[in-house]
């Protein structure tokens, strides 16, 4: 017995999964939902009974200590963590693995495996925690071979400076393991997507993630200082500034590029110390609109609250918050430095001013975070990972999209976009089925909005069914005006709602870089934008 | 008499000068400074006086309407506002400017000039406020023509989105201009460079402008929600978002792009409510160090002060704010949704573990800005542009320069760019001059470091002697880690050493999107980046 591996099937360690009561619990639950007495179960595959195409590549002798053709790395690093990728998974379906998985120590490396790359034509797919859930791991079929490199062996704080405050971290890191070694300084990144577990600092840069903070420093982006990537024509290194008004920022080129002009290897990023003190309350609103109100007029107050998580009442009923009717707030400060009651009680008399109710007995300690609804919210968050493969061998479609928008487009977006997934999930489904929604992160000019849909499923039809589904909600959301995604990541399943958001202007600036960083197209191919751009017309 | 003009050798309209008694006083102080008796004063040029080179383009009959050849315009078109610049007005040294300046109503009038300049094979200076320190907008000379393009007449607010506080304003809008249009909304960009009367949306979206907010919304590229420009290849126009995960910030290309890409013709910014609360004090502190470790304290412990101006002793005397042994702290919050107190009160406590000295009746009333430390400095900080024409005409050599560092590095980077500016000084001018220091901005990471120094300067050679003094500081800036520019921007007078600190790569990408939007590099021609960028070697 070595190390546990984790799932190729699911979220997770191999025999790491839901306890026996949890299961039955939920199993009740969706029956319910679904008005069924029963599910069938699709057993979890196994490694042995997927049969899968040999590798088309051989490793050079210079690189066989550093990669493997091995049939579980293939078959782990085939798919992300979609709802198809799900399903495909459930459905024995690896007719596509890479080839050659790669696990470089360190840049001359990833120099390397690229130079290899570029010999063979070989596709490559950058995997930090191969958590995407929009088949951005997912290598392309139109190409001789894909190798996928692996970052995981990347995964040191390699410096910390606790005088600004930084941390130079390479981008293999995940998170616990990021903070388990930021930890003996007394700082963190305090940077926590839902991914945290497995998801890494170079996947976060690669796809413009976002993290904890429901304000401010939202994404990654506004915590990078600087950085260091290998592309095929060399190393790009920005120096550390914290902030330059010299041209335009490299950096920000990195930010959202999801692989396709190289390989980020390291960053410096800016950390901060635990948090100390610590508010929070919980509000219900009956009018989900008026609390919308609430949550606009607290974003343009400035008061920039950690969290202030808004459920509609669906939302809230299936998160154990509310009674169904109630709209509720989640509203928490956090700091190192001061006690945030003020603040608190300033966004609470916004919240009264929209027919706001909470107690008035709020949470005022040092785990505010763990206790109460914030609490409950956070475990919920956390665990919701975990459910996926007990839902897809339930074949019940189930999954999560976000936009954000600016405020007076919002009320309109959230009511088409509700219909519209609504009514997709009963064409491609026959029933019914749950569309809920939370404003996740806000702006003083819009929010960040978040859907989760379900439906049961035919098992043998899972993936055309979420696909109307999904189809049926970006061409709204795009119609509504929002954007196709505000932390997600674009992949290959945004690709054509992208393609019409971004300025075509752009596109060609995008190709001409592509063209000059990766002249063969071989980095991440079908993510963001494809070979045709390579040569605009003029 | 037409409308008062700008003049063409200094800041503010013809006419508009320093009062008799405000040259007496400033007059003295500089002999006292300089140990002289007393200074000659070149004459302000006038319009007559100056020989223009004839224009070398005709303009076709149908940009007449749009389009001058007249000799002021011309001349006001030639420099910017920095030293060397004024001093070459002074100097009636007008060999080089534009032959054509432009006057577009709107894109399709840009999309025209910029095809007449392609046609013609003219190069292109997009002009704002013309307000740039750094060579900017200054005609480049291995051109066979140079059009100026004036953004003034495009300079309405065209929208204003009351509900997400944002509004759409045309690139050419200056300052007061803006304000002014926003005011009857209740709304403000509160975005208040030195250069404010004059400079534009536009021109500070293409110079990464530094505002008024000493924290978070340091930049104009904080407040950006979207925007249009038009390229040689066509309009780029992005859309409204609060934010987006989706791809690279397109944005973000143009933040910083000095007009090599194209011109910025309109953009949607964020607003706030007129500040209804300020809390302001200011601390003093026997040892600017520790006043500086107060700062980075407040700046890591998030309490976002909108002013927070850290002046060392000898900053603090020539403007009044102390006696020359004190270094001074100028902070003040402000919020149009609640009071500040608290947030001023943990501010002065940090202030105070570090040695700071305050009165403890802190000022915290609606004008807290105009009153006090804060309102005089202020007040020194408009009249400021106002006094170069006055030190040129005495041959006094004057000017800022600006950087950022992180916190760690700031203590060597101010001894050594210090000591090597006021030897520069003193080898150029064979007297010791002054050279003193702000902090402007701070960020968590780090302060933005202005430096501010004079000399007396021989009249004859003003322009060398500058030079070696902006050289020896901008090598030690360099050396010691800091940015060439924290809200300046590069133009051409900062190429050298932005050259250096921009990674390699990130070069290859602009000269490949340059290639792309701008083939024949007729641009902003020498800005940021040349034309031999244009077939990267790979």
């Amino acid at each position: 017995m070595g190390k546990p591996r984790r799932k190729f099937w699911g979220w997770g360690y191999e025999g790491d999964v839901l306890s026996p009561d949890e299961i039955r619990w939920l199993e009740s639950a969706w029956a319910k939902q679904f008005r069924i007495s029963q599910f069938e179960v699709t057993p979890t595959p196994a490694v042995e009974e997927i049969h899968l195409r040999p590798s088309r590549l051989a490793i050079p002798a210079r690189l066989v200590q550093i990669c493997t053709t091995e049939q579980y790395e293939r078959l782990l690093h085939s798919y992300g963590y979609s709802f198809p990728d799900s399903a495909r998974k459930f459905a024995r379906d690896f007719s596509n693995p890479p080839d050659v998985i790669a696990y470089p120590r360190n840049e001359q490396d990833v120099l390397a495996l690229l130079d290899w790359c570029y010999d063979a034509g070989a596709a490559v797919i950058p995997f930090g925690g191969g958590t995407s859930v929009v088949g951005g791991v997912e290598p392309p079929r139109d190409y001789p071979a894909v190798v996928t490199i692996d970052m995981k062996r990347m995964n040191r704080v390699l410096e910390i400076d606790p005088v600004s405050q930084t941390a130079l971290i390479q981008a293999g890191t995940p998170g616990p393991e990021l903070e388990r070694q930021l930890k003996p300084g007394g700082l963190t990144l305090r940077f926590f997507p839902q991914s945290f577990e497995y998801s890494t600092l170079g996947g976060w840069i690669a796809t413009h993630a976002g993290g904890h903070f429901a304000t401010l420093h939202t994404h990654i982006d506004d915590v990078v200082e600087s950085l260091q990537a290998v592309t095929p024509i060399g190393m790009m290194e920005s120096r550390r500034f914290p902030a330059s008004g010299a041209g335009p920022d490299p950096d920000r080129l990195w930010l959202g590029s999801e692989g396709i002009l190289g390989i980020v290897t390291q960053a410096w990023v800016r950390l901060v110390k635990q948090p100390a003190f610590r508010s929070a309350s919980t509000v219900q609103f009956q009018d989900f609109f008026s609390a919308v109100e609430a949550v606009r007029a607290i974003s343009q107050a400035a008061l920039y609250p950690a969290n202030c998580r808004l459920l509609d009442p669906l939302e809230a009923l299936i998160n154990a918050q509310g009674d169904g009717k109630h709209a509720v707030l989640v509203l928490a400060f956090e700091s190192a430095d001061h006690p945030v009651n003020e603040w608190l009680k300033r966004a609470l008399e916004l919240c009264a001013d929209y027919g706001g109710e909470y107690d008035t007995q709020t949470i005022n300690q040092k785990d505010a975070h763990r206790s109460g609804a914030a609490g409950q919210w956070r475990e919920r968050f956390l665990r919701m990972p975990w459910l996926r493969e007990e839902l897809t061998a339930r074949g019940i479609i189930s999954d999560t999209f976000e936009t954000a928008i600016t405020w007076e487009r919002f009320p309109t977006l959230y009511t088409s976009v509700k219909e519209a997934t609504e009514r997709a999930v009963k064409e491609a489904t026959g029933q019914p089925g749950v569309v809920s929604c939370r404003l996740t992160h806000i702006y003083p000019d819009g929010p960040a909005v978040y859907f989760t849909f379900d439906g049961l499923g035919n098992k043998s039809a899972l993936v055309d069914q979420f696909w109307t589904i999904k189809k049926a909600a970006s061409y709204a959301l795009l119609k509504a005006g929002g954007t196709i995604t505000h932390h997600h990541a674009v992949g290959r399943d945004h690709r054509q709602w992208y393609d019409q958001e971004r300025p075509e202007v752009f596109a060609t600036a995008l190709g001409a870089v592509k063209s000059t960083y990766d002249p063969k197209w071989l980095l991440n191919p079908g993510v963001l934008i494809d070979p045709q751009r390579a040569s605009p017309a003029r």
